[in-house]
């Protein structure tokens, strides 16, 4: 019998964000899919989340959710983030805009709520079947199948034709993988580690409502305090509420480590963060309850073993969330895939070859991407040089946005593959540095926008 | 109760080389000490190897069986090899010395009679207790203790109040320390795998049993066949024979892809290694026989957990063969583990804890070191200006042993951390390069070792 995707079966681990929308990608294409979750079912219980409450959305994920007619949904629950708002510790704003278009914004979403859209829309698939409190705890690369712990106890093998490991940076798929001869793989730990703070609605913390519509702080943007070594960070939520994150060290001099007792939170929260205390009256609840997480950056090769296993999203390339990308590479990914389903008229085998062959490199870029940004968000945007290049960045993609398309713009609003936006964007880095160098740090700080944009446009047409 | 070394239990996962000489640093101290071993007793049933048949024996591993008083034993068995043999491709041969210093050698020693020595050594000990036929399988991180499956089928949990994972480069300690958070853990394989084949005595081969002392060839030499990307080398048994090694490409042009069917590997040995063909009477034999092995570097860190289980040897930091440092490197974790007890008044806790973090370092820089010298000996052995380089290393090394000792002499000819040796000797390589081009290729290679000599003097006394 001709292998059509109607009598193909594959099996997912994992209906988290990637495991849900390839599930969708599937589906519409008349795969039969069996997708198994080890959290109950977020459509009824609610959504119980592991990690971070909310995610920043941007183009190659919203590409990726337009494939499957979910982009339009999705962002109407989103607020827009054009920018960072910097606070430093006197408490003075500064808003960098993340690019010269104003139409480009990165966008926060609900993790759960995301979840939930998805596993709706996968509701219409009558070829998908969706078993819940079904924990992949293993794998069969031979036959292949995967071996679930359903919730209370039972055991249970799920043969398929094809395994997709969507089951996260902890990934039970990618472990019987790493078994194997001649894969390879890395795991590598951050010293800091992050712990989630709330900031309610303006009514809560003694803030005027009509200030911020409800929002303690102005809800379009990603809100940074840049320490050096380390850093808080505030995203908006839909219920005007901000989920902060504290981006510290385990260990040494200002860490988890030293502001570990109820009595050193606060003290050490008014030198640094002073004007985030007054919006936070559950600090020291928040503080002493919640947990820190780690940030890991996880790196394999191949993707597939034996052209019929394959790993996506987190399973594959756990990232560090700085550049914003883990969902949208995870995404990305669904949308590379589906392609390829396409390209190759459904020879799944070779499908998933080529896919760990071209997606490995760009899994690679934004995973360094993204460890280089955490430097920048929590140190370089205080530095004056630094925002010099930015202002010559910006106004060099505005005088040729194709030729001139600066490294955060190729990343978070364009769908170019991830290796060659960190090639094209060094470039534009350098040029800009260049020009910031001839043009001197004092004589730029004092130029207006315009004018610095002649400087900029002379220097290049000099090129 | 005071925590001596006769009430403290240690449970060690592996009676390999490395396991087997830690077994006896603990039984000397004291220790009650159980190990724990897959195979059967090498001592009765003979040594079933898993890999490679002879391994070269250098200064570290040689001062690590000296604290145990083992060196005299295992050097009495060991052949002497001062120096690589470089074949070409027409069969000649060219003699390059390790060292200046003609009584700097490493010695080819037989991976088994190496273990029989050691686990009969331990013998003598009533406070050790030995367990063949028991594979570790996993470890509880929390007790601590290990699990162990024995041969035939039973499981068994042994609990100790430390565990030592000597399990090897695919240690299943290891694997569960992997889970835990921020373990930091990497396995990256060669794309060139290895294959065993034999070269017998020389009687068995139509050679001269006079010319070398009853072998086919020099046996005072480690032999290499250099070719570009690929090599193949061959170290002396006791018994006459040689094992030889060939370092191949998996896939590709001239790769064991390629080299596949018997039709095949007549004429490619024929053409690249002429002079081993009429050598090797069992070559297509050996070739379709003897499996492809795959060459792994592991690293990780820490290497202990909560102060009560540590690895050692392959188990925390495998490398390529190609520093000969595999075993050495191992030996010297027993040694530096020994130290540090006795400097810690045996404080197990913190030794293991101090352990980790003075001998990752030193891990990373020879498995850096073991990955460069692959190319050094595929490939520059071969290139005239390598070789001018060498000989301007040896006559530095001459003038003053002590502050121009050479890389390659300080990794297997002193105890130098692996680390330090790496800073050391790179200062030597750049000042024996910046000579090599003062001097001029031509020039240095029509002078004479003594008119070299003078020349090198010269530059330095300028310096």
């Amino acid at each position: 019998m001709a292998k059509t995707p109607a009598n193909t079966h594959v099996v997912i681990a994992g209906a988290g964000l990637v495991g849900a929308l390839l599930a969708i990608q599937l589906g519409r294409r008349g795969y039969k899919v069996t997708l198994c979750e080890r959290r109950p079912d977020p459509r009824t219980n609610g959504f119980i989340g592991g990690r971070s409450i909310n995610l920043a959305l941007s183009c190659r994920g919203i590409t990726a959710l337009e494939r499957v007619g979910l982009a339009d949904r999705v962002l109407a629950d989103a607020i827009r983030m054009p920018g960072r708002m910097l606070h430093d510790e006197a408490g003075n704003l500064t808003f960098q805009a993340y690019s010269s278009n104003p139409e480009d914004a990165i966008h926060s979403v609900s993790r759960g709520g995301l979840n939930v859209t998805l596993l709706e829309a996968l509701a219409e698939y009558d070829n998908v079947v969706m078993l819940f409190e079904h924990r992949c705890v293993g794998a069969d690369l031979d036959a292949p199948a995967i071996e679930v712990e359903i919730t209370g106890g039972e055991s249970k093998r799920i043969e398929a034709d094809y395994v997709i490991g969507c089951d996260g940076a902890f990934s039970a798929v990618r472990a019987v993988m790493q078994t194997q001869n001649r894969f390879n793989y890395s795991q590598q730990y951050l010293d800091h580690g992050y712990k989630e703070l709330t900031i309610p609605p303006a009514s809560e913390c003694g803030v005027d409502p009509a200030l911020h519509n409800g929002f303690a702080m102005d809800p379009n943007a990603l809100h940074i305090w840049p320490r050096g070594h380390y850093m808080m960070i505030a995203l908006p939520n839909a219920d005007r509420t901000f989920t902060c994150t504290l981006f510290w060290p385990f260990e040494g001099s200002e860490s988890f480590d030293e502001i570990s007792s109820e009595s050193a939170v606060l003290p050490f929260f008014e030198k640094h963060f002073a004007d985030a205390v007054p919006l936070m009256p559950t600090l020291i609840e928040d503080y002493t309850k919640n947990p820190i997480g780690s940030l890991v950056t996880v790196r394999c090769s191949p993707w597939h073993k034996f052209g019929n296993t394959v790993l996506l999203g987190d399973a594959a390339h756990a990232i560090v969330p700085f550049y914003g990308q883990g969902m949208n590479s995870g995404f990305e990914d669904c949308r590379v895939l589906g392609e390829l389903i396409d390209e190759h008229d459904g020879d799944f085998g070779e499908v998933i070859r080529e896919f760990s062959k071209r997606r490995i490199p760009n899994a690679n870029a934004i995973a360094d991407l993204a460890l280089d940004n955490f430097i920048e968000m929590r140190d370089s945007v205080a530095n004056q040089m630094f925002l010099l290049r930015k202002r010559i960045e910006h106004a060099l993609h505005a005088i040729d946005a194709e030729r001139y398309m600066p490294l955060y713009n190729l990343v978070s609003f364009s769908n170019m593959p991830y290796a060659d936006a960190q090639e094209v964007g060094s470039k534009v880095v350098r040029l800009a540095q260049n020009i910031a160098d001839a043009i001197g740090l004092e004589s730029g700080q004092t130029m207006s926008d315009a004018e610095l944009s002649r400087v900029v446009a002379e220097y290049i047409s000099k090129d």
